[in-house]
């Protein structure tokens, strides 16, 4: 969401071109569509952002520090509640940067920085989502082996990473809307949630995540 | 593989072609360094491609048509070992033609005829993860109830889809090299395959499931 309230240009620049970056796809935005956007100079925004690389690199940089905050809240999940609501948090984080997501390697491969940096929130991901099925079983929820949680902390992270790109494939011209952010969401944090089901150690806990994701079906 | 016996033109220009985009990203490989490749003169590959998006779509088509040969066999499925064969065979296809998912959402959205057809392939793909679960169930080899055939379907599909794209970023100088190709499809197909584990019936099977997938570790 673009907060609308008056604030220094440098964090206005971000926002909208965030938005925009969203709405159209990063390679479709130039510098000019920006700057024409917030009624500023070219001149100004290069004088805070000399190219646009600078500005996905900003983008990305407040991106990682938000995920990898919300990642160090993994080990304190021990329910599928605790789950649910994690994995709905890192969607939204994922959804409010999506366009980090819809051309991944086309950005990686021309900055060098997202290229060093994805790499290690890819990794950051994995590991809190191997702690989150090490909480878990440590807090008797669920039963898994050390190998399991290995593996399918691997095949949660690659879900998680891709779910908005897979729903993208699948309808192109309105996966990426907001009106369509909940839904797909939700679907998401379904599908990872459920990975977990044979799992659960109880017949009350497969029942519990059910009802927290029948809404969504 | 590029074959080297002589064939027909625009067989030779296509094999390159996917060569080379293999190699090099499609966005990075021009007519100019395909003609050059082939040491035949712009012309004449203009002659049998008009433009470079004729060359992906015939690749594309040529992949679609591959895929869905594939697809049709999973109702054959019926054992882990039935199972690792079909998901090794699509990972090796995918791999073959790898250019198609390391700028997938660039490509869809600069080529129609891929926008429409992928989506097809995707949802022919989850189809076919579809019936080799309620094949496998029919067998008696997993237990699984219709609503986890359908989640589970979905979340196998995805990572079908984007493990090679997951392999990238974690190593983005050499998951698309040759070398690389044996490695990860083995961890793909073993990653897909673990979500199967707790629905198999017998440890028998669980314990084939691992001596098939043990060597990739």
């Amino acid at each position: 969401m673009v907060k609308k309230a008056p604030r220094r240009t440098a964090e206005r620049i971000a926002s909208v071109s965030l938005d925009l970056f969203n709405r159209f796809g990063e390679p479709n935005v130039s510098t000019t569509l920006i700057s024409s956007e917030l009624s500023i100079s070219p001149g100004n925004l290069y004088y805070h952002f000399p190219a646009k690389d600078k500005l996905v690199s900003h983008l990305f940089d407040r991106y990682e520090s938000e995920v990898l905050g919300l990642m160090a809240a993994s080990g304190d999940v021990q329910d599928v509640e605790d789950a649910w609501f994690f994995l709905h948090s890192l969607f939204e984080l994922i959804w409010e940067y999506r366009f980090l997501y819809r051309d991944l390697n086309d950005l990686l491969s021309r900055n060098r920085h997202l290229e060093t940096h994805f790499k290690s929130i890819l990794e950051s991901k994995t590991a809190a989502l191997r702690h989150l099925l090490e909480s878990m079983v440590h807090a008797k929820h669920l039963q898994m082996d050390a190998h399991t949680v290995e593996t399918l902390s691997a095949s949660m992270s690659v879900v998680v990473t891709y779910w908005l790109s897979y729903e993208y494939v699948r309808d192109p011209h309105h996966a990426m809307e907001e009106q369509s952010a909940g839904l797909a969401l939700s679907r998401g944090a379904k599908h990872v949630l459920a990975l977990l089901t044979p799992y659960l150690r109880t017949d009350g806990q497969r029942a519990h995540l059910q009802s927290l994701t029948a809404a969504y079906t």
